[in-house]
């Protein structure tokens, strides 16, 4: 049965960032493996699917990646993340990565179906690249060659608690009409 | 009821980029805004819906938009557009702009739900930027601001014809687990 879009509605206005889980729940393979196929579902540039994404659970990896991701939560929000699972207890990252040349914007998308996916099945995610001003250094962490370039990391987990839905903008707010500045 | 995960992804794999539209059906203004709506439910940086849309029905400016894309197809895909209808005849083009700093990535998430709610309503669409080189022109035709970017531009429409299920690689060989190069 085709999907009712009421349905699709309802789930896309339940989509949060979340950003702190339940680490009493694991999250298992298969449930990854479903969220990296809504990811490869996503449209994108000629069907060439050019994105690759990297599982990390290894404790000792996901240690040195909070380091970076800390450091610069220091930098850019003025102190260590607060209300945030840190990187070494998360159940799992997924980096999402695509060739230097020619992968970038297709990568966003894919995030989106992934997170969406993991909403839906009542698991929490972000897209974060606040570690991108240190992206050699984690690329070196998790042996990324050159030519390859990571745009987004995502932790994933069982939320914390009960989340309500997003708050937006009214759709008038930020529409225009045929020229740009003319209302909707 | 909260949306069933198998009915989400049978939608994902349903959604097909298309291009060619059958233009005696029209798309209404309620249809429109309950694509946009979507789009701003997407998730984006700090929640600061940076996002703006831009809903172009008016004749003569489709047409000016279409000369820029037929340039464009005949420079880079060798001749012009086959198996697409002309900018001039689609329904509806919407552009996607946010602000030149700090708006980019966020906006694909949002063109990414627009374009599933599309699909499950029945629409088809596709994301371009193949016009991109020729920005400053769009813009002009657009009377968009210099500190506004248009990251996307996508046409709208009632599909052609009947489309298939996309086609995707295995999760596996897109897939490494813990560091790159290590087998899902």
């Amino acid at each position: 049965m085709p999907l009712d879009i009421n349905a699709l509605e309802d789930a896309f206005s339940r989509q949060r960032s979340i950003r702190q889980y339940d680490l009493s729940r694991p999250v298992d393979d298969a449930t990854i493996e479903r969220l990296l196929k809504a990811a490869t579902q996503a449209p994108n540039g000629g069907n060439r699917q050019l994105w690759s994404f990297l599982v990390i659970r290894d404790a000792g990896i996901k240690k040195q990646l909070e380091e970076v991701y800390e450091e610069e939560a220091t930098k850019y929000l003025g102190g260590r993340t607060v209300g945030t699972t840190r990187w070494g207890d998360v159940p799992v990252l997924v980096a999402v990565m695509a060739p230097r040349e020619g992968g970038g914007p297709s990568i966003y998308p894919a995030v989106q179906n992934l997170l969406l996916a993991a909403s839906v099945m009542g698991l929490g995610g972000v897209l974060t690249t606040l570690w991108k001003a240190q992206e050699p250094r984690v690329k070196s962490i998790l042996n990324v060659p050159a030519e390859v370039e990571i745009h987004a990391i995502l932790p994933l987990g069982w939320p914390d608690r009960k989340y309500g839905r997003n708050k937006r903008k009214p759709v008038a707010e930020v529409t225009y009409r045929d020229t740009y500045g003319k209302a909707w």
